[in-house]
């Protein structure tokens, strides 16, 4: 194992595979609705509320409510707190692929 | 998002946390014995116990007991099969890391 792999450094929030998707996905997309998270990641809504409900309460990722054409419509973003976590993350992650 | 990076090619078994840290241990240790991986990944017995024994189950990695010094020694070594998911896994996780 590389050395330096250390599970000690995984944040177990980001970890979870279904939240990884998330924020991997929210790393690019900058924001993304509900729908296309749950199309893309291929989840149900009551997974991926779940998880999206972990990462806002850990506060990684803000989630927006708003209505268009009289519709709800919800929103995620990847918060600042959440970008460096997830880098960090990356990087723990990095030293076992790389390793 | 790497738009090749795939949740649904992350095996749940290995991505769990604790499992990944004793696949990544046993990847290069090529086998190790049940009070080194304790040590290495700051486990419980106990803990330690369920997640070789899933390991095990899924056929990722064989656990052989025998006796040194009369005293029971437990040991765990990655199959072919563990070996094979377990470069599967990184390549998948590299769409990530690298993306």
């Amino acid at each position: 194992m590389a050395d330096d792999f250390d599970i000690g450094r995984l944040d177990e929030v980001i970890h979870g595979r279904v939240r990884l998707g998330i924020m991997a996905f929210l790393s690019t997309a900058e924001t993304a609705d509900f729908a296309t998270l749950k199309a893309k990641l291929e989840l149900t809504d009551g997974n991926l509320s779940v998880h999206l409900r972990k990462l806002e309460d850990a506060g990684f990722v803000e989630v927006q409510k708003s209505f268009q054409d009289r519709r709800p419509v919800t929103r995620a973003k990847m918060t600042e707190a959440g970008r460096e976590a997830f880098i960090a993350y990356l990087d723990a992650m990095a030293a076992l692929v790389k390793g």
